[in-house]
């Protein structure tokens, strides 16, 4: 059987079986861990702190080309996809290893601006490059390992409870539009066009966000990084729960509308790449937070008692509409 | 300028140099930072505890090929070198994240004998696989990030003085004898040539012997994975210090004398990949390291005051030799 027959997340879901099946020593390492594969990041406890760690990698012609996006922009991007990660269970970043797949002839100068692109989203997230490795590949290939810290308690894709209301921070769809629009040549000037392009090539991750939603007692979330209905069906599946999407309260920008007034819902739902955070919680509790975090965060649903994963998409005039088959999985 | 042109390590330094020259922000991460690039693992303060990151990827027809290593070995190698740096860091391995590129066509049982290969050294080193990343390429790649602890101090390269005695584990050269005979078609059965094909396949991490040599005061180690002249060179540069090797002394195995009689002293200095630990320290210390270690450990060279980096090869005869340029530099 080939992995293009099963696809990525079948294959996930067997490697993770062979890990815990795995034989453990007398001397288990396996006390100290809190969350293994499966959400957005691994979680361990040290001395007196949580620990966090994640890795996200891109690969030219699989994530990325580079005719699409400049060097800097892939360094921004390939760690902001992995601070993300961190944002997406309520921690903070500290220190990165960057795994660089190189072609021999690449420019040097092409990997100094790759580099700055890195090092300005270290600044803007307090992180630091502590090491790495630099090897010849064939095609350019950036892996991030990234580690980080839980001042608090975690949010986790486990936490999702029937009667939750389910919400997002900012807009989404924006960089499923960028990319449509450059893969079919379709132009990206003026504000909606760089509106579009900058949400696929630099992604803000919610970082602060991720923060106040623990501080005001939201334990369940994930970022969307393989579109709304998919990454929500991931957090049922890890919950054990369906879910209800309301399609007219999806947030979708303006610039989105106007470049794409027939396709933009399907982005919204099924886009993927918006590295915003998807939540959820008790109606209290999401009001406050949703009311903290201001216009920038939107309720567009609840979580129900349902098959595991399930999640039915509803329109205006409540007919359950099934979500397109969404989601990125590379090798199908 | 192409990578090509310059190689592996003025790209390092290059880029090491713009992770300095970046800005630190107010709450600035580096004030836990304890070792950056430029040693085998990273290290920082967490509270209470040491923690140690390293990273190293394997790329089919780079550090691999298929026909030449099972799946379950590449596994295990791929694991392995990152135990080694750090097992050079006197540390001890826990979690670990586990990025592979896959081409779609790959037989996901191959991927189950990697796992199986990766899950064999992670029982023996006692880590546990926390997480990772599994994306499409067009050549296969593994990338490790593994997390450690130090629980006392640390082995770093920048420790070796003027004096100190240099001193090896194990043998050297096997691994390069395997890779050659393998590349010329020369046959490997018997004893002999499967010791060279199990050094090249399955290295054995020094761990317990990291973790001994900091019992015993050593300060200064590292890993050899890139040749013995090559990495010695290294830490000779990061100690601002030079070296002499004593040709004669250099532990060579049996086994690779017999199978290349004429070029076993040229692999045990320059081949690489023997991940075996490289120490430095004054002799009364390194007499008594070496002696707990029994017959696994070798006294070979001497630090001396010299250009930082120089390391001159001596014969018996006392005829300095210029070392052929080794170590492994996959652009150039």
């Amino acid at each position: 059987v080939k992995i293009q027959e099963i696809g990525e997340f079948a294959l996930i879901q067997s490697l993770r079986d062979l890990v815990c099946q795995s034989v453990t020593s007398a001397g288990d390492i396996t006390s100290e861990l809190l969350l293994g594969i499966g959400d957005d990041a691994a979680a361990w406890y040290t001395t007196g702190t949580t620990e966090l760690a994640t890795t996200d990698t891109m690969v030219e012609g699989v994530h990325f080309r580079h005719e699409f996006t400049s060097w800097q922009d892939l360094g921004w991007k390939a760690m902001a996809v992995n601070v993300s990660d961190i944002a997406a269970m309520g921690g903070r970043p500290t220190f990165t290893l960057v795994t660089l797949g190189l072609r021999p002839e690449t420019n040097v100068e092409d990997v100094h601006e790759l580099y700055r692109g890195i090092l300005s989203a270290c600044r803007e997230y307090n992180c630091y490059i502590a090491g790495g490795d630099i090897v010849r590949a064939s095609s350019t290939f950036i892996t991030i390992a990234l580690i980080g810290v839980s001042d608090q308690s975690m949010l986790t894709r486990q936490m999702a409870r029937p009667g939750d209301l389910v919400a997002v921070t900012g807009s989404l769809g924006c960089a499923a539009g960028g990319l449509r629009a450059l893969a079919e040549g379709i132009s990206l000037d003026g504000d909606s066009g760089d509106h579009l392009y900058q949400a696929l090539v630099h992604p803000i991750p919610r970082v602060k966000a991720g923060q106040a939603l623990v501080s005001h007692g939201i334990q369940a979330a994930m970022d969307i990084s393989d579109g709304l209905v998919d990454d929500l069906s991931k957090m049922c599946v890890s919950s054990g729960v369906g879910a209800v999407i309301y399609a007219d309260s999806v947030p979708v920008h303006p610039s989105l509308k106007d470049a794409f007034p027939q396709d933009y819902l399907s982005f919204a739902l099924n886009g993927g790449d918006d590295y915003e955070l998807l939540f959820a919680g008790r109606e209290e509790i999401i009001f406050r937070a949703v009311a903290m975090l201001g216009s920038s965060a939107t309720v567009l649903g609840r979580i129900v008692v349902e098959h595991p994963g399930k999640v039915e998409v509803l329109h205006e005039n409540g007919y359950g509409v099934q979500p397109t088959a969404g989601g990125w999985d590379h090798f199908r």
